[in-house]
């Protein structure tokens, strides 16, 4: 009898381990040919799979199920995928890596890493990421308070669109990568002197 | 002899951005199957591999040159690489990414990314990498003055090894991930009553 319960709690905890790998949220990296092999495979097993165009676009050939744009990015969108994923095995393709201002936080779910923008602009600026604070201004106001405290000890790289007001980071003088593996541009020059024209902008700040 | 003149230059430029591409840095990511299908295509292309033991282990299927196990991991060593690297087509292949307490910074060299340690953490433990600071204790003194000024704004994490005096960070409560993608283990609880005992340690403090 006790060999008996034994064997049911193990089924019952394969079942629940099962039950919580139901909603993945994998990283489809940057550039073409940055998605690892892991991510290819969970992304074979998805019943469905939910991504922009652009991170569906990335992993296309390897969606076997279903896959459904996200257009709101709303939480009311983030519950109808956590419900669907109660049902079915749901995957969420997040472009770069999803724990990098990316979906992972939006979900209690799995997260398989993907490259991020981040790792390609430090890969080219030569710099290493212990070596600098990563600052997301496409959710939040990044205020110049924050951005000085850190530079007493660190390089600043922030992530920004064009919406970000660059003038407010004065006679500092910047990298911008913009575009990264689509049609990149790197400049430099003063913050004052720069404007900001694409949504895909990486601001480095040498301490 | 306008034309020709341009095409001699137009094949030099060629030349110089082949010569300049003939070392290359490549992370192998720290899991298995972590590896992307770019990093795969430039080792594929090496006529030499180097990188340690376990980074060569990691990428072995596609190593179709020669390669070389790194010792020292000396400057006279990176020397010998750079030597190398103006006769030949040359891989440095860097666990984790080269840009993460990798060996990126070591040499002047082009640099693909791969799937670091910090990622598989920041994905276990739910937190965006624009919440934390990473400190590398590997390779240089990390002092609890400059982790308490950091957790003022955001949480750390803590790249170290087993020297690492876990001790000074009192009575700081802290998650330690062990051995990613090995003997993986987490554990949770008051720095002052924990032990240090693998040198693939993270230690992440939450702000």
């Amino acid at each position: 009898m006790k060999g008996l319960l034994v064997r049911r709690e193990d089924i019952l905890r394969r079942l629940r381990s099962w039950r919580l790998k139901m909603l993945t949220v994998v990283g489809s990296g940057i550039c073409r040919d940055h998605l690892t092999d892991r991510a290819k495979k969970i992304i074979e097993r998805a019943e469905v799979v939910y991504g922009s165009k652009k991170a569906l676009d990335n992993v296309r050939e390897f969606i076997k199920g279903k896959f459904k744009v996200m257009k709101g990015f709303s939480e009311a969108e983030y519950s109808e995928i956590v419900e669907e994923s109660k049902r079915k095995n749901v995957v969420v393709v997040s472009t770069g890596d999803p724990m990098v201002a990316g979906l992972g936080t939006k979900f209690h779910a799995e997260v398989e890493p993907g490259i991020s923008s981040v790792q390609v602009a430090l890969a080219k600026l030569g710099v290493d990421l212990c070596d600098v604070v990563v600052m997301n201004a496409h959710s939040k106001e990044v205020n110049l308070r924050e951005i000085m405290h850190f530079l007493k000890f660190r390089s600043v790289l922030i992530l920004a669109n064009r919406r970000f007001d660059i003038k407010k980071l004065g006679e500092l003088k910047v990298v911008l990568l913009e575009n990264m593996c689509m049609n990149e541009r790197v400049r430099e020059g003063l913050a004052s002197e720069m404007e900001l024209s694409s949504d895909y902008t990486i601001i480095f700040i040498r301490r």
